[in-house]
């Protein structure tokens, strides 16, 4: 097999786990596997670098930001080379530009547009092992890099471009649970768990797996498995699950947020294409809008409401107020100290009724709900914040235990 | 006028020192000059990426080598080029690959070949300040390093591709000075010296510019300034000084050295091209040999010295040592505690007699001379390592006070 295998920051954090990590590279080569490696920056560097620009400027540019954060990768590329070398195995460190990853022209959050795998396949055909700087790519004659997950991201890329049979995320957890295992002690890994879902419960804070190379996995159909460096556990398998799907139990994991804050237009006129401006203003800012829900009130006006970051709300209300002449809604509510919980899985689909076995655990909890929102695989009810961990055992338990 | 900036590690050391530049780039260019700027690695961060390498293997390979260190001028080139944009100039980072910085295909210690320059010249014109980094360039696609003294060969380089007027190199010394002012405090600062007299000054100890930096500023006549970035004292300007040779005192500099051994060849048979095997076999096995002197013994036997540095001597009476059945000479001898005084200076071609005033000076001061060795432009004597200080001392007055 062609495994590409990806070593996250904390599973190259210091010089012993580097090592730790060229002997599980050793191993899966004398399993008689041909090997590509991803590695992000050693631990906290990235970190220091940061801190190193903004003792400077407070706006670093995004062209050198992406030049002085790339030289992370690099560090631990290289020494991690090293390391297979030392265990007699071939090996050779690619930056960005030397592994062909091309990027569109946009600094600190370029998406891949892509690999050149020329030199990569050179390597594999040589016997030599690449080891791929995760997070960073090439536009031009600069140098760009991915944004958050973007290690993840670019190990997925060249799992795709190669034709690699597996993508192996390495972490600092053992695989995905079916909810977290600090707050619920009865929560297990998952053997295996559908793109879909994955994506569900990456996004709504699991935070194992970037989204972004979760959707991209998806598209090229790329076998995902997220492990631990740390142990010999198998991890979990994140692929299309697939014909399975009716066999399966209706829900897969238990996710959950803190410091989730609503915002309500209230009165909103209808037919004046006011939410389209809204929305739109909101992300032009780059403030994220997570659930939205719409309730009509009477004839031609409706309440909107929608929930965002609490970071991000006295921002989200600034903006909503600055329309509120254009659009002629009659007031915005802010409340902040909310959460939200959710059901995911596959499953739900051919399995009505569980958003009402949902609702009613929560209600027999006493837990009131502010907003509910469903996609075909997902449950989500905005609570407040401090119902949020004994939702979280409670649904577990309903739903997984 | 177009200036070369180079800035060494102390130089770029913290973020404070960063600044520093910053403004003083920033008066360059209000000074009307435009600016291309070389930058080392911060302080020590070299050494620290060394001693991770260290960490992980006693030999690493020598390309993972190079593609670890080169992350160092990366770093403080964009942190710089932060600090200068902040200061609203136009400034852009270039890696060793980026500025076209091409180097033959050796790792660790490779020499320049060529610098296409489109990259520079165009940032140049559209009033960027190109801040490049220092030691690295790049061979097909590897990145390369020039080793040590590596960034003063840079800025040379660049300043020669470009044609430019002056090649300022700021580091954490004043100037050159006509010896250690550590050890004599009449010790005073030159304002100006010939490239020859540079480079001799340079061997001999005085680690100011690297020689290889010289040699390359003599071939393409650089005209070359060390200074302070510390301070806006004016530095020593690095030129030829061509006609003003007669004119000129005889010595420019005393320069020394310790922990200087020395190997004999004792009763060495002339005529069997056996010297030529000798010091090929040091080179080859990287050890450097420094002064070599001859003397006839008997007819057709003569006794060989050469001295190293003492680190490398017992690896140079090894290797004399198997070559001796070949060779036919008696015996060997090694003598460790050594050192080295010598005086530098272009205006001794027109000033016989120096030698001699050298020698009187020494034995003045009851200080045994071990070996001589002269040069067009210098004079050099072995001596007891205990007796370099006062000879320094007692030259620095005879002939610079």
């Amino acid at each position: 097999m062609l495994i590409v295998q990806k070593y996250g920051g904390t599973s190259v954090g210091s010089v012993e786990r580097i090592e730790a990590v060229a002997d599980r590279i050793q191993r899966t080569v004398a399993a008689g596997h041909a090997c590509a490696v991803v590695v992000s920056a050693m631990g906290h560097s990235t970190d220091e670098l940061v801190s190193l620009a903004r003792a400077i400027t407070r706006e670093p540019d995004a062209r050198e930001m992406d030049a002085l954060l790339s030289t992370g990768e690099q560090v631990s590329a290289a020494l991690l080379s090293m390391a297979l070398q030392k265990r007699g195995l071939r090996a050779r460190s690619f930056t960005g530009w030397q592994a062909g990853i091309v990027t569109e022209p946009v600094h600190g959050n370029a998406r891949l547009v892509h690999i050149d795998t020329e030199a990569l396949q050179s390597a594999l055909h040589g016997q030599v092992i690449p080891v791929i700087t995760g997070f960073q790519g090439i536009s031009g004659d600069h140098v760009t890099t991915l944004g958050r997950g973007g290690s993840d991201t670019t190990a997925v890329a060249v799992a795709a471009a190669l034709g690699a049979d597996l993508c192996e995320i390495y972490t600092d957890v053992k695989g995905v649970y079916t909810t977290d295992p600090r707050l619920v002690s009865a929560a297990r890994k998952l053997d295996v768990i559908d793109y879909d879902e994955m994506l569900e419960l990456a996004t709504l804070g699991a935070q194992v797996l970037h989204p972004r190379a979760v959707e991209n996995a998806k598209q090229f159909d790329v076998k995902l498995v997220v492990r631990s460096s740390f142990e010999d556990e198998e991890g979990t398998m994140v692929m299309n699950t697939g014909a399975g799907f009716e066999l399966r139990d209706a829900v897969t994991g238990v996710a959950f947020e803190r410091e989730v804050a609503r915002v309500a237009l209230i009165g909103v006129p209808v037919g004046r294409h006011g939410l389209a401006t809204v929305f739109g203003r909101l992300a032009e800012d780059g403030v994220n809008v997570d659930v939205i829900v719409q309730s009509v009130v009477e004839q031609d006006v409706v309440d909107v409401s929608f929930t965002v970051k609490e970071e991000d709300s006295e921002r989200a209300v600034r903006i909503v107020k600055s329309l509120q002449a254009d659009l002629g809604f009659r007031d915005v509510a802010c409340e902040t100290g909310l959460g939200k919980v959710s059901i995911v899985g596959a499953g739900m689909i051919s399995n009505p009724g569980v958003a009402a076995q949902m609702f009613g655990a929560l209600a027999a909890a006493d837990i009131p709900i502010a907003m509910v929102s469903t996609s075909e695989i997902k449950v989500s009810c905005i609570i407040p914040a401090q119902h949020v961990e004994p939702a979280v055992r409670e649904l577990h338990a309903a739903f997984l235990e």
